[in-house]
């Protein structure tokens, strides 16, 4: 190896992206593969977009935070010319392309694009996507999302299966406390309207609750005031979001909310769980919630909904997971009905979240359709297994090293090709050097091919091979080779 | 189905772009399945890099052309700002980042970045890559490319490697009519010599020979002299390029050359090929070429490391697809060695294509290491197996559409579990319908599902379902839940 001339640039990927080497990418294909298999079972077909889309496609379906992490295309030669001749120069007249934000708006625009597409489209679409966001430990600025819907329905056993698949894809990956948190926007306008919250704030007042998580319940009150909601109206849609708690004795919401009200909502909290008793959570807070919100018609018929949602989930994987978590916002604004999230308790974001959207599809096209979805966080599920030490043994590389001496090349790839074709992954040792030193190859890191296959004059002669199994040291002379596999299959089955 | 309000906007992808349905994904699928495994069998291990590159990273890298291709990303927020300030504004400072051009360029990088990577890095990649190009009938702006490179050798094992897995792909997608054109950059050199082209026209030249396919010999030879050749020279590059067509008596070539020169060349070719009868093509041109290089020691080099790889090349299952083509260029400018193209008679341009590059790597890291590989062009292949009709059929979509009837939603759901953890496919109608808009759903385009299973009362009580094929019309009754998936397979197996 000569040095070369020449400014050297870095060779770091750009800053929140990365490479994926190879262990990298066994790891993301093992989750990639369970994903795509349950999701096949549960009729769900694959789609792919272009990662290019025209802005006006994406602009103004992710909140205005959103539009501003788009990544816009430059305009090329003559537009660019143009472009840069005109009065003004701004962003809008410098693109008008960029790269997909997420998968839920191509969906949109390919459902409203083929009208061959069946009437219940059930797709999944697994992708990378682009945001310029800050990067950060676990924040990427290219990361793939896993997305499963189905359009055309408003029947709630859409909303059943998409929670039932995912469900299904996070057990069969080995996660076993999770929990799928399910609330519906209509119970959220429902409990604003009730905490008699100003209908102009209800985005506003919904973006504060969902940091409840983040900032406690203290932040959310002090920050729904600062958004403009009365101190009366912003405790009260503490209670009812956090309704729950106020079934616990010396719960910190009685310390934010009124000790009156709170004590009103109590005796409430209480009738609701003793006629409840042994039930399961969602049943009791859904009884509790129609205390809480008696004489709203909008707000029964949602809780009938959700109660109907609840035993339908019941049925499926996603059964023993479910929660009522009237306290779910979720901050896309396309959400129209019931809305889910899939959280563990060691991270603190969520592993998966979706919902119902029934007027995105109708942005685009001539009519609405109704439809439901959940996007599996690909980039966080790979980071808590691997924390928690969940993989498989995974391996791409070769199974063999074929290491050669005193023979010719030809010999060599003909020993090479013989071994493939019983289906053995070998990589041929490229270059003619010392035994010991092909064999330090073979166990060396980056390689790590469990068994060296040796060739000299004596084995090629005989049409045979000699094996080496590095783990154990074992070796076996003169093996024909059209019988090498049977070794070294037996050398790499797991051990009972 | 309510009209919506609103401006619409286009739902097409932007022009050169594709949206893959599912039909489409299943092919591709197809295709890449067999790439992966083909090349794990030949030791390699994928990586993948992100879709944005440093634009220092991309750039000077692909000739002028190349670049003018890039997708650049637009500056954003503050510097964008910064960048719309300055007294010259271009797009040289509007942006700093562009998308991925190839897969060679970021695995250089890869290359260069990683120390713990194997010293013979053998790598596959299957991404896709973005130029903005003009579109037209099968060239597209955002297209995949898998690619397969060993680097960290100089042996010519690598290169027997790489074609001999990507052959090994092309005959088992059923490809058996391709042919491996061989040449070697140095031989392009030593004809360049030998038709005294003056060496800074070296490039100019071969991007006029490149175009044989397309222009012809009198188009080729037009186009040298325009690039600057003397008549001479001009015809001397071509006969050394096309010298096999010397052989044929009544060739064109012999209205583009000068005819005494010809005369003496033809005899030339008629020694070596009377010398080498029953020798390959490969072996009668590396005759033919070493009397009309002779004496240039540089040439005669290169022409044994030709045959050296022939004979190695032999060795793999690219052995009986290999021909020597002198006038195979390749457009790319970082070839040094050996290069390659994949041709089949019904496509004007290449399947696939590849070569030697030693310096690229250096141009990113500390030292030089050598590299050699191989792109498959996966929409190439696309293109010509659905021309030819060399698809089996594949079909991603749900084997099952499970039916109902006069029974709860809960139960359906139930049923769908059962059917799904027996490894079935299973679609569920989401709607509470007649059975026969149910059934004719299962049968409609973009779904055709084989099998229709019902669950109505009577089975629901009988924890049973009955199952009907819908090409045959063959109907069971009462088939208990957990012996369904026998009957569906049963119907599900091609025929004999």
């Amino acid at each position: 190896m000569g040095k070369s001339k020449g400014k050297k640039v870095s060779t770091k990927p750009p800053s929140g992206m990365r490479d994926f080497l190879p262990a990298d990418i066994a790891r993301r294909q093992h989750v990639i593969s369970i994903v795509r298999e349950v999701f096949g079972r549960y009729g769900f077909v694959p789609i792919e977009t272009p990662a290019i889309e025209n802005l006006s496609t994406l602009l103004g379906k992710y909140g205005e935070e959103g539009d501003q992490l788009l990544y816009r295309l430059l305009h090329r030669r003559d537009a660019l010319t143009r472009a840069l001749a005109a009065d003004e120069v701004s962003e809008a007249t410098l693109a008008d392309k960029g790269l997909r934000y997420d998968l839920t708006v191509p969906l949109a625009r390919v459902a409203a694009q083929y009208g061959a597409l069946p009437k219940f489209f059930k797709r999944y679409q697994i992708q990378p996507v682009w945001r310029a966001d800050r990067p950060g430990k676990g924040r990427f600025r290219e990361f793939y999302q896993c997305d499963v819907d189905i359009t055309g329905t408003s029947s709630l056993v859409a909303e059943a299966e998409v929670c039932g698949a995912a469900a299904e894809v996070l057990e069969k990956l080995g996660f076993e406390d999770f929990e799928l948190r399910i609330n519906h926007r209509e119970l959220l306008r429902a409990m604003i309207r009730a905490a008699e919250v100003d209908e102009a704030l209800e985005g506003s007042a919904l973006i504060a609750v969902d940091k409840l998580d983040k900032i406690g319940l203290e932040g959310v009150k002090q920050e729904l005031e600062e958004r403009g909601l009365s101190p009366e109206s912003a405790a009260k849609l503490l209670g009812f979001v956090c309704c729950e708690q106020l079934l616990e004795p010396g719960s910190p919401l009685y310390n934010v909310v009124d000790p009156q009200q709170s004590l009103t909502w109590g005796i409430l909290g209480v009738a609701a769980l003793s006629e409840n008793e042994d039930q399961p959570q969602h049943v009791v807070v859904l009884e509790f919630l129609k205390r809480l919100l008696h004489g709203d018609e909008k707000a029964a018929e949602v809780l009938d909904e959700l109660a109907l949602l609840f035993e339908l989930l019941g049925s499926t994987p996603a059964g023993p997971r479910i929660r009522l978590f009237p306290a779910l916002a979720r901050g896309l604004s396309y959400y129209t009905g019931a809305i889910f999230e899939v959280a563990v308790p060691d991270l603190g974001s969520s592993l998966a979240g979706g919902g119902r959207y029934d007027n995105l599809i109708g942005m685009f096209g001539k009519h609405e359709v109704p439809a439901v979805g959940m996007a599996l966080g690909l980039e966080r599920i790979l980071v808590v297994m691997e924390q928690r030490g969940m993989f498989p043994e995974l391996s791409e590389g070769p199974e063999v090293l074929l290491c050669w001496l005193d023979v010719g090349a030809p010999g060599v790839l003909k020993t090479a090709h013989a071994l493939r074709q019983q289906g053995l992954r070998v990589e041929v040792y490229p270059e003619s050097a010392k035994l010991k030193k092909q064999l330090g190859y073979a166990d060396s890191e980056g390689v790590k091919a469990p068994v060296a296959a040796i060739l000299g004059a004596d084995e090629a002669a005989a049409e045979a091979i000699t094996l080496k199994h590095l783990a154990s040291g074992e070796q076996k002379r003169g093996v024909p080779i059209a019988e090498a596999s049977a070794t070294i299959r037996r050398w790499l089955e797991p051990a009972q």
